[in-house]
């Protein structure tokens, strides 16, 4: 297992590399820590103790390359192998998420859907959407690590169960659960309800 | 202008309220700092501390009313008032967002959405439909303050301005763009894409 760092230096890295695409495009190919700090609102130092926090360096005089950076930060979210996740839950959630163009941008590839209700596995999806009792025989067959759940609340923690004894190790959740899950699994959650009544407190 | 408190802080006593009506329901009318704090997973002292941010009192004896607690929460989100919001974007997560259950049980109410694209306009969708140019007349006219952003990412900051102008004070932006905003003015970002990339670290 890697080290493991946290969520937010983990986004700040997704930051620094849109900022960095934005760069490139603009035809630069050097760029000093001064400069992606303004790009991206954070501190220099900042930028640089991140990048030596993963062993990339830059030049005091020169910079850093953008290509090589690039190069660095695909690694780390391992951008250059297969990225293959399943999607659990075939809702108005999991269908945006199966048609969102940022997935297909980014080359993740959802490969296969998993719902309840037996009315969405004769509907046409672009991927095959499968009963929950197949979780098990899909990951397996396409080592899959990394699964969404989009599923009613109620669901949220069996869906879970069967995913992390099928030997999926990361879930991105919407479900609004807390999910009990053994420490070894990484649980990232969005709660789009929450996202937006923490607006309201300042309204 | 209330004090701002950090989206963290804010995020937890959402969490709180969900663990509140779990024991709620399981027919519990007070608890301690230690019971809550355990189905939350942060320690006694935070929720104590954070409950006392807000001047939320409980007795060391008898611990705290889980009725008063509610109506407190309830109180700094706003609950108890309408709660309307526009969309921007009615696009695949634009119409996962019009059709979340989780902004209906939490009264959460989109009055309009908006789009670029005509062919929009006319399609039956549970709100009316218009062209941009339509954001300052109907957010006047329902004294909007919070919208939702879910446009592609070059049509982003454009929309924004909009908002901003005819009188948004909260946006939770799905696009993936860093939006230029006055300081008044706040930003949630949910990008899907990275939620699922920090994901790929830990593979």
């Amino acid at each position: 297992m890697r080290k493991k760092f946290s969520y937010i230096v983990l986004k700040r890295f997704l930051h620094y590399r849109q900022c960095l695409i934005k760069f490139q495009r603009l035809g630069f190919r050097k760029i000093f820590s001064y400069n992606l700090g303004e790009e991206a609102g954070v501190k220099a130092e900042q930028v640089r103790k991140d990048f030596s926090l993963f062993g990339i360096k830059g030049s005091r005089r020169g910079g850093y390359d953008i290509d090589y950076l690039l190069s660095s930060i695909n690694d780390i979210f391992k951008q250059d192998g297969e990225r293959l996740v399943v999607l659990a839950g075939m809702g108005n959630i999991g269908q945006a998420l199966l048609n969102y163009q940022g997935f297909k941008e980014n080359k993740i590839t959802i490969v296969a859907g998993f719902d309840l209700d037996p009315s969405k596995y004769l509907r046409k999806f672009s991927i095959p959407v499968y009963p929950p009792d197949k979780i098990n025989e899909i990951v397996t067959r396409y080592s899959i690590k990394t699964a969404i759940i989009a599923v009613p609340d109620i669901a949220g923690q069996e869906i879970c169960n069967r995913l992390v004894s099928a030997g999926v190790k990361c879930i991105l959740n919407f479900s609004p659960v807390r999910l009990k899950v053994p420490d070894d699994i990484v649980v990232n959650y969005v709660d789009l309800r929450n996202e937006l009544e923490t607006l309201f407190y300042y309204t």
